[in-house]
């Protein structure tokens, strides 16, 4: 028997972007997911800081994953729209992303994401509108 | 002499992130730069598309530099809000980001970014606000 | 025979709302509509402008109204998504919105919008995500 | 002596757009603001549904306010971005907007809303963006 956050976790390792960014699932249950993240100097800007696309990347794998953990087996979900607030810059070091389904509607699901460092200070949050349909190769 | 673009290419070979991911200058004049990118296996997610966090990357990179090439010397700005259209699966081949400025104000700048494939098809739209301020370390 | 224009005017005529606020259509082709609107006293803020939530108003009906231009009969579109870029203050006077459809898909339209004052200036930018699907009650 | 919740709501009904629409202060504190509102016909569309502009109005309203709770005195804050999320159809009723300040600094402050109906089902949720200067009138 997987867990839940086993079952994302592999999910995520089968996908080439994640693994090469190391994200792993933290916490699972319906709805909610939280990851794990350890910026690398490859994730940051000139400044030293970590990239606002890869704190964008974080928001909408963490709301793609729990509206997955949402929508009923056979179903697929898609980004249609992602909205970023960056509240604090983002130092290297350990971060979090919580994502969070709003509501899983029979076409449409909608999730905003918070992502915060180790001493629990929002970095950055985030609105994700998701595309819910039948998968066709299922 | 060097062209603005030539400095902009300068600018994201310095930066970690940008440098993995292999982001070229291919046209810069105030207020409008063209990135070009190649997606590689690495940037790509479980249904072998381009993942929408490497598209919110280019956006924001080629807003960031429109926004560069806008403000007034010994002046740097930030990301504070980015939001993301997903118009089109993003299959691995070319990709062109042009960002635009809408406006440059003392403290405010905004601007739009349209990500394109190889047959000019748009594949995500945004829309980026950052915050522009002097550079104290200057 | 009525035109396209004189139809989306017959329906913003017949909603409480935008009658109350005075739309007027004045050019739609398929997937493009311009609507104007003079900013009366009621709707400007503290500081004598035009309020942000007046101009959220304006551009959803214009992308609302260019997404109907563009699906098929019998179906019918909802708003689940809107960003608003406000680019400058917006004094009482003629102002017109432009609203753009990027793409209508099966179940998904993107669209964007701009609003303009007399001069020209843009006043704020938008983008627009809305549901598409078959009216039951047709 | 009056209160928080009465200083703001002298402010609404000083501006004649809030004033129009009726919205009352209902709980304010540094930082969080609520304001209650009632949805008449003249704010319904043509499906009887409360329009989306009233709900970017409402939560834009609240956010501002919750700025305004947060910023020092002299000081003046203007929206420059907005992001709404719209999760359910709005029936006429009274509706309920949270305004919450997410982080103030120095040039932006990051608030989110969150809009309600009476069984307390969510509506609508925003991202609001603000730019805080110091007042030149003052």
């Amino acid at each position: 028997v997987t867990s839940l956050a086993e079952d994302l976790q592999e999910r995520l390792t089968a996908s080439p972007f994640h693994a090469s960014m190391g994200l792993e699932v933290v916490q699972a249950e319906r709805g909610t997911v939280v990851l794990a993240f350890r910026a690398l100097p490859e994730h940051l800007n000139l400044q030293g800081l970590v990239h606002g696309g890869v704190l964008a990347t974080l928001a909408d794998t963490a709301m793609g994953l729990a509206v997955r953990t949402s929508v009923e087996p056979g179903h697929r979900h898609v980004t249609i729209q992602l909205g970023m607030q960056y509240v604090r810059p983002a130092s290297p070091g350990p971060i979090r992303a919580l994502g969070r389904v709003i509501r899983t509607g029979s076409q449409i699901a909608h999730a905003d994401a918070e992502i915060t460092d180790d001493a629990l200070r929002v970095l950055a949050r985030a609105q994700g509108t998701y595309s819910v349909a039948r998968d066709r190769t299922n």
